[in-house]
């Protein structure tokens, strides 16, 4: 006999989402460094389900292979045929599974695993053939109303805005979409579900009405709108990074970073970032950048790919940092591109430096040793390699190739050794 | 006879502004890249009126230079007596017209047409000899209040912030000055309002009172308070800009530009924008700038001066294009400046890359041609042409007249052709 | 006998701040520009208090040194033994002062002068023996509640959230723990003060209470959350930060200053600015820097360390101005960084133009004269002087020492006079 805490997840990843505007599929847009299947699936995987059935369809194969490695199972929905065929998919993914199945959306990235947790406690405790997560909107339009029994306030069913009477699209409570129902009554109720409707699509709505009337038990918990709205225009995403930002800063703040303005700062969400170091506003942090303990970040300063910066370390006004390392205490304070650079601890990155990364067909690397004093102004012609303890006069422009010794001076155009003066 | 429906829209663009603590007059400043007048007047031209006048004083000139063109008639109020009197001086502008007279202020910039056509379908449908339109101010200090009668909420008349008791005080229904009246009133009506105030002017603010004692009907309609709010002082310029910007960016996000982030983002009225273009944070895009399918834009950009944007174009951190065209897949991507600049095709404009097209006295161009490869920190002193598929080193300083042909590969200070190294 | 009006001030100001992850002492740490207790004290003393008394521990050399020529005395908290003790601490310079005790916090920085001076009207005018300042939170959790009798709602104690009932913590009323109190009651209460608690500690939370029980008269006055909201975290710094912005920006609006964009503006506390002067978008103005009437600032710009801006200058995007003087309609529109520079009236400082001011050991300056035409991309390898009505080529690199002349024009890498073409 199963456990009756069983899980399965179903997550509906088929969409085009042509509103976005983008070639991607839609759940593989980008929200604040990662596409935003992922979000959805982290907070799945926190709830340790025994498994999960991402249903595919418009660029079936983009989605796989991004989540490859993933511990989840595909269904194809060969067609869009609606959500409630899109469940219908996971079917044989989900054979042999008794217990309940919770749905969840690809573009509906925001949702917060405890919010799950305490949604599927409350489906439970109230031993439920199916529960929806409703919320309520400021701006309900579009969206399926949540009906009532007057009296007693119990859950009858949903309203589809084109079908809501003017008092029904007063009703701010919406459905979510996010359904855990038991297994044992989805397929069968799944097989009552219609496609008399405008599009002529299978709709999963339809299933908490069709369950009540067959005297099932169906209630309905409440959630943040903020964690609970779909992504389907420009519009949407720019809501959902707004959110997303200030969920991720909230989480540096608590971990002793001092990020001064959080409405100015853009942190991507696998960033990782020491305490005590100062992030400055009008700063943008992507991908995978990794900054140690006391650093200083900012203002106007953007790091990307992948950039590491070591304990200590100054990044100023107008500085670039791109698939760079810096090491400790390194300084680059003013106006400068490092991309695909190896700068050296201690080493001073003077003012309008730039590492000239891309020959026009390919990337190459920028080596700066420690202690290096990197002259105002200096160009790295990449690749190139600049010994410690090194100088470089103002205005230099170091060619490709021709490296820097340990201690020695260079300076013109091109760059070459010159005497120390004194 | 007339029609019922006959409009004719008075714009009240008169005032200094001293508190603005600018040199041009009030409504000749900008919003977003327009006068503030000439917001007014795109949603006054959108009811299709009979006739506009507007009515100048304070640096009439200037205004009507700025208005030239436009299929209105100007009333001069030469001197500064109130708002009734200015309305009294578009009464020759007015002569023979029998319809509604709908008054705005050159000021008021951001309300909406729709707001304006609601009111006046409101003031007819109610047969109104006048009607006020009001908005709810969180913090009504230095309005006129909204009065209304006890029990029916019948509109009474409006009370100076000066004369109004404690309790009126109170009162958050704020008179807008926004006003239709119909034009067999309007002039007897302006007759009977007298200058016994401080200020010895004579205020539009009197009229309602004087058509109710006149047993007249006048009513009242409701709008968003952020659509009607003056602008007197810098703290209303920059809320009034907020609100402006909101939407703008609302319109883009609407027809498919992936605005990241609305609240860091500034994108003047009338910037064009191609749908699928990203819009990083921290951009700024000013002054007709043009911009195609596809690109990406910031973070941390300015575009400005009519900048012409091609698709799939990049323009990234740290860079400045002002009145420069780009070709579709041209790249800018770091510390740059572009100025007065042509850049073809596919071109790379490297890290670091200025136009130096200022020479103390006028402004020259760049011209780039196609597929080009320019090195990082290279300099243009303009004007200067360089051929399609041409190569610069880093650092390069090509200077005024030495152009680059086609296919030529130039390097140093000041830029010489080299030898191509293999 | 003493007036009833006798004010002394006490500061606690011992607390390490560890959750700052900061080395300075809590109270020494940065809010736009100024220490926190810098806020606090200027407050106090602009209620011209008979004394102030700042209690230190942690830091305590630090702390004094920063505030010498303060006009306050110091106590010394030796150990940290909470806020009852520390109170305690400052007995000896109380020594003979009999009057009104007020009790104000150096990690509560926005408290503002006006909202104290009701506080204490309303302590003396309701005769109280002490009187707390209270703030509705929006989130109470972690503050001591308000508890009041149902039926009077008279004030009759503070309960710690962790002796708080459920329908306690529900309470949304705290007390800040800024207190007003006879100096006669003060002294015998805080003996009747137990440390008979969790940490061991004497908390003047416990005050009040002890001053009912004895049948003293305690009152409580209410305040903006948002003042009264105390740092002890990075989150709480960030929020602090976010309310003085405001309130710095609001200052400058109100003088004339044309901020566009008070959300994107970041404006130190003693920073001074010109009417007229248009501060754009994305702009961050540090540390004591002034700026005269009618310049333009911004976007994308970064002054600080005491910049003095001339009227009618211009600074533009992606540039950085430190601890430099420039003058009257002086111009650096693009990508620039003019550090420990002096540039004269009406010079032009070309686009890419960098001061060079630090040798990897010491700053040094960089004296341009007026109506200087420097080049783009010019470096300047500080010290260095450049005589008016001089020109620099695009790309010069004008080393130390080589000053330019009058009149003369330079170029090249390293820059050399160059006879003027035509």
């Amino acid at each position: 006999m199963p456990k009756r805490s069983a899980l399965a997840i179903v997550v509906l990843a088929a969409g085009k989402g042509e509103r976005m505007r983008s070639e991607l599929p839609k759940v593989l847009i980008d929200l604040l460094g990662a596409p935003m299947i992922d979000w959805v699936l982290d907070a799945a995987t926190d709830l340790s389900p025994e498994r999960i059935v991402v249903v595919v369809g418009h660029g079936a194969k983009a989605v796989k292979e991004r989540l490859a490695g993933r511990p989840v199972r595909f269904a194809l929905q060969a067609e869009q045929l609606g959500t409630g065929h899109a469940v219908l998919c996971a079917r044989r993914a989900l054979a042999g599974f008794t217990g309940t199945v919770l749905v969840l959306y690809g573009d509906v990235p925001l949702v917060r695993t405890e919010t799950l947790r305490d949604f599927l406690a409350n489906h439970r405790r109230r031993r439920a053939a199916a529960s929806l997560l409703f919320a309520e909107a400021p701006d309900p339009r579009g969206y399926g109303r949540i009906l009532r029994e007057e009296e007693t306030g119990r859950f009858v069913g949903i309203r589809e805005e084109r079908d809501a009477s003017p008092a029904q699209r007063r009703i701010r409570e919406i459905s979510t979409g996010i359904l855990a129902v038991e297994a044992k009554e989805l397929w069968s109720a799944l097989r009552g579900i219609g496609r008399e409707n405008a599009q002529g699509e299978y709709y999963l709505t339809d299933l908490p009405a069709l369950l009540l009337e067959g005297g099932r038990r169906v209630e309905v918990s409440g959630a943040d709108f903020a964690e609970v709205r779909g992504v389907n225009s420009p519009a949407d995403l720019a809501a959902a990074l707004s959110v997303a930002r200030e969920r991720v800063v909230a989480g540096h703040l608590a971990s002793g970073v001092r990020v001064l303005d959080a409405s100015s700062t853009w942190i991507d969400r696998d960033v990782t970032i020491g305490p005590g170091t100062v992030i400055h506003p009008f700063t943008v942090i992507r991908g995978g950048t990794r900054i140690g303990r006391d650093c200083e970040i900012g203002p106007f300063a953007t790091l990307r790919g992948g950039a590491e910066i070591g304990d200590e370390a100054c990044i100023g006004n107008f500085v670039e940092v791109k698939k760079s390392v810096l090491g400790r205490g390194a300084k680059a304070k003013h106006l400068a591109y490092l991309g695909d650079a190896t700068v050296g601890e201690g080493t001073n990155v003077g003012c309008g430096t730039i590492t000239a990364n891309y020959d026009g067909k390919r990337k190459h690397r920028t080596i700066i040793g420690r202690e290096v004093h990197v002259g105002s102004g200096t160009i790295f012609v990449a690749p190139v390699t600049v010994g410690d303890h090194a100088v470089t006069g103002a205005g230099a422009v170091v060619l490709r190739g021709r490296d820097v010794g340990r201690g020695e001076t260079v300076a013109g155009v091109p760059a070459r050794p010159v005497r120390r003066e004194r």
